[in-house]
C-alpha cells in the first residue's frame, strides 16, 4: 500500500470548507485517479466552520502549527490576505512543504519571492484557485497550450463585476441599485472597491499574463479602471450598435513590449464572451498555433474554487517524491525574460465615446474635424433625438484603432467646445478576432 | 547543458505538418518553457508535404523505421486508420517509447489494448488531440477537474456537423446542399459518413467518457444517429420556441449506468455552447463540485491540432525518465471500473416532436391522449396555419422527460393514425442546466 499524501489546511472559511468536503465526500473517487488517498492530517483556523464535521480531526488555533507539522506533505494556504499569508507559505516552503494556494493578490504582489524561495527548496507552490475559481486556466496556459506563442488574452475574471453589469444589461438597473444588491446576497464584499474598481482582476491578470509570456509577476504595472461609470443609457446604445458592456482584463504582447491593463470594454454580440453572464467567468486566448480558445466556469465558491485547490493538490499527489526539476515551472517557463509593461499611454484600442452636446448646426461637424486631427478614424455614429428644448442630446461615437495618447488630446479639445456639456465618456471596444 | 527530447514524426499530412511547422517555429519558446529543446530526429511518409521545408532532416518511406528508431525517445503517429497505426503505436511501444497520437478511432477502438500494452513497459500513450483538437479537454478531465465526481459531459466535437447546422440556421439552407459547400471547402471527406452521421463524435465521446468516470473505452456501446435527416423547418419551429439544434455528444452516468449518446439534440438559445458556431468545437461538463465548466476552440486544423500534439510531447518531455509510477494514468484512473452502459431504450430525455397531419378537428386532442397514456407530459405545443388546402400541416410537441422506450410506443401509436402523414420527426432535447 502506498503512504497517503497529507495535507494540512490553513484557513477554514468559505474556500476551506469546500475544500475540506470535496476532499472527504470524493475521497475514493479521487484515490481512484491518484493510487494513494490523500488525507486531511490537520486544519488550522481560528474558528471551526459550521458547514463541517471536524470532530474526528487535528484541529488548532494556530496556522503555523500546519506549517511547521513534520506529518504535513502540502501546506493548503486557504487565510487570505497578504502579510501573514506570506510569512506562512514561506515557513511552509522552509520546512520544505509543497504549497497550495487560492490567495490572487498573494501571488500577483508576492509571487516572484515566493516561486524563488520554493525553487531553492526543490518544492512546488501551485494557484490554480487564485484565477478564475473552478476553471483550469493555469494549467491550460503552462501546458495545455504550451506548443503556442501566446498574442493575447481577454477574461471576464471578476464574478462580481460581471453579475452587476449583466444586472444592468438585462433589467436597465442603475450600477449603484445592483451593488446594493450584490452585497445584500452575499457576491460582493462590504467594501467592493477591490471588485468593482478592478482590483481583484488586476491581481488576476498579473498572474495569467506572467504565465502566458513568461515574465515575472508585474501587478504594480497593470493599468486599471473599475465599472462604477458604466450607466444604463451606455449600455444601451452599445447594444443598438450590437455590443456589450463587459469588464474585462486585457494582456497582449506586441514589438513594443506588453499590455495589461482592467477596463470596461465593448464587445460584439456575436462573441462567444459577450454572452458570458451573470457570477460566470471566462478566459478567451488567443495563440499562434490554436487560434481562439475560451474557458468558462464559476470563479468564485466555496466547492468551485475548492475544486482548483484540489486539482492541485491531486497534481502533487501525483508526482510526490519526484525529481523535483521535472515540476512544471511556476510560472510555466524555466526562465522569465523581463519585457517592459508599455504604458496606457502608448496602446492602441478601439473606443465608444459619448458626447453630451446642446443641438446646434454643425457641432458633429466640429467633433468629427478634431477627432480626424489627431488620426482618429470613425466606425459609426449614433445620434439621438431629443423631443425636450433645452436638454443635452447624446452623439455616440466609435472609433476605429487609436493611440490612448491621441485619443487623450481629441478628447480634450473636444470637452473644451461651447455645446459640450457633462464629462464625455470614453469606454474602450476590443474585437477579440483571430487577429 | 540538458539532452534534447527526440521525436519522430510517422505521417505527414495535415497533421504531420502542423506538429513540424509548430516545432520548429516556436521551438525557441518551447524549450524556454521546458528547459529543454525538442528535435524532430526522423520523419516516416510515404511523400513529402509542401508546406514543410524538410531539406536538413532525417525522411524515411517506412513509417516503421521510425518505431524502431534508436534515437528517438517519442513517437508521435499521424498517419490515421486503426491497422497500420495500431501496428506502428504497438511497435513503439515494445521498443520503448513513448507515444502521442491524434487518432481517434484508435484509441476508441484500440486504447484499452494500446494503454494495457505501454503500462507494462512503463512508457505513456497521450493523445489530446484525438479529442476537440486543440482545446486541451483530456488535460481538463484528467487533471483540471480531478477533485470532481463528472456527472455529465455533453460535446460538439465536430466540426463539419456544427458547420453544417449553422449553415442551416443562419441562411435556411437544406442539409444537402450545405454539405456539399463543406465537401468543396474541405472541411468534409468525400465519403461524409463519420462526420455526419456521427461516427467520429461518438469515438471522441467514448473516450471522453472513460476519461470521466473511469470505465473502459466502450465504443461498440455508442449510441449515434446523425444530422442528415435535420430539415430547414426543424430549425426554424425550434427558433420560434428559443432552441437551437446541434449535433451533441452526451455522456452521464446515473444509478442505472452510463450514458453514451450521440444525436441532434435541441438546446436553449440562453444557453452558452447554444451559441458556439461554424467549425468551432465546444465541451460542456458537469462536476460535482466545480458545476458547470465549458472549453471553446478550433477541433480541427494543422496547427490548432498540431498545438494538442505539441502540447503532448511537452507533457512528456517535462517528465522524461521520471518515475512512470508518476504518470497520470491512461485513462485519468489508476484502475478502470467496468460499469454498463445503460441500452438507450432505458434513458430518460425531453423530445421535440414534428407530426405532420391532416387538418381535422381532434387531431391534436388524440395525439395528446396518445402521449398521455405512455405518461408523456407536454411542455409546448406550436401548430402551424396553412393556406394551401389538402396540405398537411405541422403540429411541434415539446415534451418533458420520458423514457425513451415509453417514446417509441407513442410515436408508434400516433404514426398509426388515420390523420397522420409522413414519418414523425423526433429529436431530442436537453437542458444541460446545473441539475
Amino acid at each position: 500500500m502506498v503512504k497517503s499524501v497529507r495535507v494540512g489546511l490553513a484557513g477554514f472559511g468559505t474556500v476551506g470548507s469546500g475544500t475540506f468536503n470535496i476532499l472527504t465526500r470524493n475521497g475514493l473517487e479521487i484515490a481512484r485517479r491518484v493510487g494513494r488517498s490523500i488525507e486531511v492530517t490537520q486544519i488550522g483556523a481560528r474558528r471551526d466552520n459550521p458547514n463541517c464535521d471536524t470532530s474526528n480531526y487535528d484541529m488548532t488555533r494556530d496556522i503555523f502549527d500546519v506549517a511547521k507539522n513534520p506529518n504535513i506533505d502540502i501546506l493548503v494556504e486557504l487565510i487570505g490576505g497578504t502579510t501573514v499569508a506570506k510569512e506562512l507559505v514561506l515557513l511552509a516552503i522552509e520546512n520544505g512543504k509543497h504549497v497550495v494556494t487560492a490567495n490572487k493578490a498573494l501571488i500577483a504582489e508576492h509571487g516572484n519571492e515566493i516561486f524563488a524561495a520554493a525553487n531553492r527548496k526543490g518544492v512546488s507552490v501551485l494557484y490554480e484557485a487564485a484565477v478564475a475559481g473552478g476553471i483550469p486556466i493555469i494549467k491550460a496556459l503552462r501546458e495545455g497550450l504550451a506548443a503556442n506563442r501566446i498574442e493575447w488574452i481577454a477574461g471576464i475574471i471578476n464574478g462580481t463585476g460581471n453579475f452587476i453589469l449583466t444586472e444592468m444589461q438585462e433589467k436597465g438597473r442603475e450600477f449603484s441599485d445592483v451593488l446594493s444588491e450584490a452585497q445584500a446576497l452575499g457576491y460582493a464584499e462590504a467594501d467592493p472597491s477591490f471588485d468593482v474598481e478592478g482590483i481583484d482582476a488586476a491581481h488576476k491578470l498579473a498572474i495569467i499574463s506572467s504565465i502566458a509570456f513568461g515574465i515575472p509577476l508585474q501587478f504594480d504595472s497593470v493599468y486599471t479602471e473599475g465599472i462604477s461609470q458604466i450607466t444604463p443609457a451606455d449600455i444601451e446604445y452599445a447594444d443598438q450598435l450590437g455590443y456589450r458592456i463587459k469588464h474585462l482584463g486585457m494582456t497582449r504582447k506586441s514589438e513594443n513590449g506588453i499590455e495589461l491593463r482592467v477596463h470596461p470594454t465593448l464587445i460584439s454580440k456575436n462573441r462567444l464572451i459577450a454572452n458570458v453572464n451573470g457570477v460566470m467567468n471566462a478566459v478567451l486566448v488567443k495563440g499562434d498555433a490554436v487560434g481562439p480558445t475560451l474557458y468558462y466556469g464559476a470563479g468564485a465558491g466555496d466547492e468551485a474554487t475548492g475544486s482548483a485547490v484540489v486539482a492541485d493538490i491531486v497534481d502533487l499527489a501525483r508526482s510526490l517524491d519526484g525529481n523535483p526539476d521535472q515540476n512544471v515551472p511556476s510560472l510555466g517557463f524555466v526562465k522569465t525574460e523581463d519585457t517592459s509593461i508599455l504604458p496606457i499611454d502608448l496602446i492602441y484600442t478601439c473606443y465608444y465615446l459619448r458626447i453630451e452636446v446642446e443641438e446646434r448646426p454643425g457641432v458633429l461637424a466640429e467633433i468629427t474635424k478634431i477627432l480626424s486631427e489627431q488620426n482618429i478614424s470613425i466606425e459609426a455614429v449614433l445620434q439621438k433625438e431629443t423631443h425636450k428644448k433645452g436638454r443635452l442630446i447624446p452623439i455616440i461615437i466609435l472609433t476605429h484603432r487609436v493611440l490612448e495618447k491621441d485619443m487623450n488630446k481629441a478628447i480634450t479639445k473636444i470637452q473644451a467646445l461651447d455645446e459640450v456639456g457633462e464629462e464625455i465618456t470614453r469606454i474602450r471596444l476590443e474585437y477579440l478576432d483571430a487577429d
